[in-house]
C-alpha cells in the first residue's frame, strides 16, 4: 500500500471516531485529589458530628416545583437549573443546592424527625450556568442545618461551628472570619428609604445584589448599581436600581460601617457601642431594630462562648444572593492574601455561607418552620487548604502497589501466586498485565509509584528464588552513582531471596520507607 | 370566627402549599444506612486497592454521544437515559453506568495514564426507566476496570478480586459464586445456528437477552422468547426471535450445560472434561473455539491461584445485558436463599457483573483498546449484607450526642459554655435549641439516642453544679423499678457534680457504656 493511501485510510478512521471530551464546566478527578478531598470531608464530618448533627442524603433529582426558584443572577433560559420532563410530563430538575431538597425532606418526614432537627449532607449540586475559571456546573457542597429552632442561639451555634470547622481543617485563627448580618436590618434600611412592602420586592432584590458586590466592585461600583446602572470592563451594562441620592447615601453609609479592629478591653461593650452607632441607619423601622437586636444577641452568645470578633463579627455588607433568607445571614471569609488572575493581590474570599430561611420548609406546610444553616463550597475550601498547605490535604495518597513483573508469559500462574501471597499479607500488589518487555514494565512500575518490584526469571524460578528490587532506595542510589557501568556492577537495592521469604523481606523494605 | 370559616381558611392555606414528595424511583437515606453503606464502601475500596487499583472520578453529566447507547430493555422514549440540551443545542445525559464515562476518560487522557490502567470508581448512576420494587432510577455502582491488558489474566484477576471482595464484606465462602462465560462462545453458538455476521446483530441481541432471562423465566420461558414470543402474567407480549426448533434446541442444550458440583480430585482435570463436553455446541465455529479456550484459561488461572470452582466457575447462562461486551463476561451471584415477593424461596441472585469490552475505548480512537472490568450493585450488595448480618453493616451509627437541656432561656450563654466544654473534650454534644419544656426536652434527648443529659436549674447554677443523667442506665433501671413513686424517690442514674468536674464525669459514664 502506498504511503498516501494509508494516510488517507487512517484519516478516514480518525474522522469516524468520537472526540473524547467533557462538556464545559465539568471536570475529572484523579487519585491524589480524591484522597485529599476525602480526608477534608471526613474532618468536616467529625466537626459537624461533634456539634450533634447527623447525616442525611437526598437524591440528585427532585420535582422542579419542590426545589423552587431561588437562584440569583440567572443568565440561562432554564433559570440556572438543569431540567427535563418525566414520562408523565412532570418537570424534574437536578438539585442546585442542598437546602431546597432538605426543606422537602423535612416537610415529608416532619412527624418522624426529632425537632430541632440537626443534619448535615455533602454532595454534588448542579448549575446550568455559563462556566468560567473556577466556576463549575457540577460542584460539591457540605451543608449543616438546624430545622425547628426559632432562637438565634441556633444561628450563633452555626457561626461557632463554622469557625471551629475551618480551624480543624487547617485554617489558622486570624486567617478567617465569620461575618454575620441580618436580612431584617437590610429590610429596615429599605423601609427607611421607602422600599418597604410586597410591591417593592423586586427592587429590594436589586439593591441586595448590588450590596453583595461591594467586595468585588467597591463603593463606587455599588453606588452606580444603586443608581443609574453600571457598565463593566467588557462593555456589558447592568441596569441600576434607580434610587435617589439620599437613599444611596444611606445605604452606602450603612454598608461602610466597619467593626473596629480587635483590641483589648471589654468585648461585650465593644458590640454595645457598635450596634448603638449602627442603629441609626435603620431609623424608626421596627423590623430593622429587631434585626439589630437579633444580630447583637448572636454576637453576645459567640463572645460569651469565647468566639471573639477576631473570629465572628458583624458585617453590614454580607447579604447572600439567595432569595429565601429571612433573618441572620453569615459568610465565612478567608482573609489571607492570594494573587488573583489579574496579578493583583486579593483576599482569598468566601468559602462558606448561609443564613436563616424560616419560609422554605413552610412552602410545604400551612405554618412556617424556623430553620437556619450553612453551606461550605468544597472545592473553594480545598483550594484554600492547598494554598495554606494544610496537613490534611498535604497527606499524599500513599505509595503505589508492589509490581510483580512478568518475564515469562507461559508461567503467568506462578506470577499470580506471588501476587496472591503479597496480597494475603495485606500488601498492595499487582502483576503486570500488559504486553510490553522488561524495560517498559520497569517504567510502568515507576509510573505507578511502586515502592518495590518483584522479578523472577527462569533461573530464579529454577532456584526457587525471587529478586526484590527496592525502587525507592534504587532511585536514591542512582542519583549518587555517576557512571552507568558502575551502576550495572553494583546493582544497588536489588537482592535475591528464597520465594518463601519474599513477603517478609518486602515487608522489611516497606517498613523502612514507610515507618 | 366561626368554626367552619376557620376550617375553610385552613383548607385554603393547605391548598396553596406544595406536596413534599420525591419522583418515583428515588429515595432518601438516613444516618444508620449512610454509616453502614460508608463502612461497606470503605471495605470494597481497601479490597480494590490491595489489587493495585487507584481511584478516579468523572462527572455525572457527559455528552450523550460520548456515552453511546448500550442499555438493554428500553421501555422509555429517551432510551433509558435522562437527557437534556445544552445552550449550544448539544445533547447532554446523566451517566447510566460508570463504564462508558471511564472509556471517555481513558481516551481523553490516554498518553498520561500508565497502561495497563487499573482504576476504581464508586458513584450514582441514573436510569430513566419504569421504577419498581427494588428498582431505582438513581442507584450506586462500584466499578473496577483494567484498561490496556489484552490477556485473559486480567479477566481472571477481576474474578478473583470479586470473590475476595465479597468475602471481605462478609459473604461467607459457599454463599456466593462468580460465574464466568465468554461472549465469543455465545457468538460461536450463533454461528452454528446461522446467526453469524453483521446483518444478524439485532437478532443475536434478542437471543442473548432471552438467555439472560434463564434464571427468571426457566427453560420454557426462554424457549418461547427464542421462538414465537412470550406473554407474561400481566398479559404483555414480548416478541420472540423466531428461531427454528433445531436452533432453539442447540441453544437450550448449550445453556443447560452445568458444571458438576464441587468434589475432591483433580480440579484442573475437571475443567478439561467440562470444556471438552461443552465444545461440541459451538460446532466448527473458530470464534466459539477461541472463546472456550479463553474461558478455560481463566478458570485454570483461578484454580492455580487457589480459587476453586466453589468460588469461580464457568456458567453458560451468563450473558450480561449490555451490548458492549466482546469476550469474557462474569457475574457474582449470592446463592443463599431468601423469600421473594411472591412468598417463594429463591436464591438472592446477582450483586455484581462485568466483562471485557475491547471496543468501548476504541470508539474514541483509531485502534481498539482492550479493557475489562466489573461493577458492584451497591444497594443490592448492601441488602445482602443486612440479610447475612455482616458485622460491617451491623455496626451501628454510634450513640447520639450528649444533650444539654435548657431550663432557663435567659441563661443560654451559660448552657452554651457547658456544651463548649464537652465538645472541647471531643464529646459529641448539643444544647437543646427548641422552644419546648423540660419533659419534651427529655423526650428529644431520648429520640436523638443521647446517652447522657445535662441539667442545670437555677439552684444548681447557684451552687456551681450540674446534674448528670445517665440515660442508658436510667432506661435499664426503669425496667427494674415497679412503681412510679419508687422511681421518683430513687432517681437512679442521676447525680449532681461540681460544674468543673462535668466533663470528667461524663467521660466516665460514656466509657462505661462504650468501652
Amino acid at each position: 500500500m502506498s504511503k498516501p493511501a494509508s494516510k488517507t485510510a487512517q484519516d478516514a478512521a480518525k474522522a469516524q471516531t468520537l472526540k473524547p471530551r467533557l462538556p464545559r464546566g465539568l471536570v475529572d478527578r484523579g487519585p491524589a485529589e480524591i484522597a485529599a478531598t476525602q480526608a477534608m470531608l471526613q474532618t468536616i464530618r467529625e466537626s459537624f458530628e461533634l456539634y450533634g448533627f447527623e447525616a442525611v442524603e437526598t437524591p440528585f433529582i427532585e420535582y422542579t416545583e419542590a426545589l423552587g426558584k431561588f437562584l440569583p443572577d440567572l443568565d440561562r433560559p432554564n433559570e440556572g437549573v438543569f431540567s427535563f420532563q418525566d414520562d408523565d410530563e412532570a418537570w424534574l430538575s437536578l438539585r442546585y443546592d442542598l437546602t431546597a431538597p432538605l426543606a422537602r425532606y423535612v416537610a415529608e418526614h416532619f412527624d418522624a424527625l426529632p425537632k430541632p432537627y440537626r443534619s448535615y449532607r455533602a454532595g454534588y449540586v448542579f448549575r446550568n450556568e455559563k462556566p468560567g475559571p473556577g466556576r463549575f456546573r457540577q460542584f460539591m457542597q457540605f451543608d449543616a442545618d438546624i430545622v425547628g429552632a426559632p432562637s438565634v442561639a441556633a444561628d450563633a451555634e452555626i457561626c461557632m461551628m463554622a469557625a471551629d470547622t475551618l480551624e480543624r481543617v487547617g485554617i489558622a485563627r486570624g486567617d478567617y472570619v465569620v461575618k454575620v448580618n441580618n436580612r431584617k436590618v437590610l429590610d429596615g434600611v429599605m423601609e427607611a428609604i421607602g422600599l418597604g412592602g410586597e410591591d417593592q420586592a423586586g427592587r429590594r432584590l436589586t439593591v441586595l445584589r448590588a450590596i453583595d458586590k461591594l467586595d468585588r466592585l467597591g463603593v463606587e461600583g455599588v453606588r452606580l448599581l444603586l443608581g443609574p446602572g453600571r457598565k463593566d470592563e467588557s462593555g456589558d451594562f447592568t441596569r441600576g436600581a434607580g434610587l435617589p441620592d439620599a437613599a444611596i447615601d444611606r445605604i452606602i453609609r450603612y454598608v461602610s460601617f466597619q467593626a473596629a479592629p480587635t483590641g483589648g478591653g471589654d468585648r461585650l461593650a465593644f458590640w454595645e457601642n457598635f450596634f448603638g452607632g449602627w442603629a441609626d441607619v435603620v431609623g424608626t423601622s421596627e423590623t430593622g431594630r429587631q434585626g439589630i437586636a437579633e444580630l447583637h444577641a448572636i454576637l453576645r452568645l459567640c463572645e460569651a462562648a469565647g468566639y471573639g470578633h477576631d473570629r465572628v463579627r458583624a458585617d453590614p455588607s454580607v447579604v447572600r444572593g439567595l432569595e429565601y433568607y429571612t433573618g441572620p445571614v453569615y459568610e465565612a471569609e478567608l482573609t489571607f492574601p492570594v494573587v488573583g488572575e489579574d496579578g493583583q493581590t486579593v483576599r482569598f474570599g468566601s468559602v462558606a455561607g448561609g443564613g436563616r430561611y424560616d419560609g422554605l420548609v413552610g412552602r410545604f406546610r400551612s405554618e412556617p418552620v424556623p430553620a437556619t444553616g450553612f453551606s461550605i463550597g468544597v472545592s473553594r475550601l480545598f483550594s484554600a487548604l492547598q494554598i495554606v498547605r494544610s496537613p490534611i490535604v498535604a497527606r499524599a495518597a500513599g505509595p503505589g502497589p508492589v509490581v510483580v513483573l512478568v518475564l515469562d508469559r507461559e508461567e503467568i500462574a506462578a506470577y499470580q501466586a506471588l501476587v496472591a501471597a503479597l496480597r494475603g499479607a495485606g500488601i498492595r500488589a499487582e502483576m503486570y498485565l500488559g504486553a510490553a518487555g522488561l524495560k517498559a514494565q520497569m517504567k510502568y512500575a515507576d509510573r505507578r509509584g511502586a515502592p518495590v518490584a518483584i522479578i523472577q526469571g527462569s533461573d530464579e524460578r529454577a532456584r526457587g528464588e525471587v529478586q526484590i528490587k527496592d525502587l525507592i532506595e534504587g532511585a536514591r542510589a542512582a542519583e549518587a552513582i555517576a557512571s552507568n557501568a558502575e551502576w550495572k556492577a553494583a546493582r544497588p537495592a536489588q537482592f535475591s531471596v528464597p520465594a518463601a521469604e519474599m513477603v517478609a523481606r518486602v515487608q522489611e523494605v516497606l517498613g523502612r520507607h514507610f515507618p
